[in-house]
């Protein structure tokens, strides 16, 4: 009984309040922390650069990760502490790293004002599928290690540089073409595209914002091929996925 | 007094119950009838093939549509219909159209087993934007008047022609080629796509499944640029849009 006392109290309400904090933007960047969940994608993580500072895990055994503060939970306690509607195995608290911009890379990804964490993760992962190394954000676009973002890109945020920038600084001294996507430009499949370039995506609803828009070298669009008007233009994940398509078949 | 009393009871607890079973699709079939969300999409139905049977809304007269059984409703009553967690304007009961397949179409999706409503929604508004006319879904893949399909394909479904049908019977009778999407075919930049032709796409978890596998004519692949092997492979809608963005890149 006393051994089963110990083993349920494991957590502290401290360390629960912590790790449900890391679901706020505000509390990431107090504690310089966020979460990855799910056995599949914290074993990669001793690959990565990122470094896991707390492990919680229902079968650390399986996980087979040498970590110095490693605790055994309860499926309940993980249920506290896990931002999944259905927990998975295990939580690991991880270190953000710091914001840096690569230089010389051959084709990046740009977003101005992304906001929803589900196009975030998924543009990641066409990154990763397309061996993009980085995204520059705008400051107001949505934060990468919100755990839904994380949960998105199914572990691709570990091999996509993902930066946060004032983007009108930024693109002001780019020195490549910077190209921007919207209704009314150039067709991508007539597009030559550059050896060096960046590929800018607007805001969800409101598209390029006009400071950005001013810096653009070329505008490219997706042929609607379909005849009715009333149709919705592309959702801005898919939109990257058939222009990236549409790049790498050129290579 | 009287008078919002009467107002307020204009739906009756029988016509809120009949209409919230929409959501299961027993009860789509043994009505005949599926619910569309939102004055937007609800505007387009008087000039598709599709027939409203009633229709509420907190405000008919923005809708303006001419029909018999027209209701007007209080926010509140709307919020007891809707199936949105954020309600619209208004909720239109549609008949549900006689399953039938068109001959004759030049390029037309093939769906064997897809589960997830979000997947099937996306798929028919690429199918809308690349000007598809049909979509043939295995019998067990997810109903097109699913309250969540309908809504992500953002009106799509009223220019698509979505069908179910006994995938085997179909396809072994199909008179054209009949690609099909895995890991493992032809890159589809080196593929020449014939002139009339089916595209298979498989369930999400499992791919295709060996009865439909053993009729397809090709396999074709997305290349995966990124040298990771860690990095997962496309969600079928992301796969679906880059596929036909290469296809009709070509038209």
């Amino acid at each position: 009984m006393i051994f089963l006392k110990i083993f349920v109290d494991m957590l502290t309400a401290h360390t629960i309040k912590t790790i449900q904090s890391l679901d706020k933007k505000k509390y990431r960047q107090k504690y310089n922390l966020f979460l990855v969940e799910g056995n599949k994608i914290i074993k990669e993580l001793p690959n990565s650069d990122y470094e896991i500072t707390d492990l919680y895990s229902i079968d650390p055994e399986v996980l087979n990760i040498k970590t110095a503060n490693e605790t055994k939970i309860l499926p309940a306690e993980l249920k506290k502490i896990s931002f999944l509607q259905t927990p998975k195995d295990s939580v690991a608290v991880c270190k953000i790293p710091e914001n840096k911009v690569l230089k010389d890379v051959s084709i990046q990804l740009v977003l101005d004002g992304i906001q929803d964490p589900g196009n975030l993760g998924t543009i990641i992962r066409l990154a990763d599928w397309f061996g993009i190394e980085q995204i520059i954000c705008s400051n107001d676009t949505v934060d990468v290690y919100n755990p839904k973002v994380i949960q998105a890109t199914m572990g691709s945020f570990l091999r996509v540089n993902v930066c946060y920038v004032d983007l009108e600084d930024y693109l002001s001294t780019y020195e490549h073409p910077i190209l921007g996507t919207d209704m009314d430009g150039e067709n991508i499949y007539k597009t030559e595209f550059p050896e060096k370039f960046s590929l800018v995506f607007g805001n969800e609803g409101n598209g390029l914002r006009p400071s950005t828009e001013n810096l653009i070298t070329k505008m490219i669009t997706i042929p609607r091929f379909g005849k009715n008007q009333s149709t919705e233009s592309l959702n801005v994940s898919m939109s990257t996925g058939i222009i990236l398509g549409e790049i790498f078949s050129k290579k």
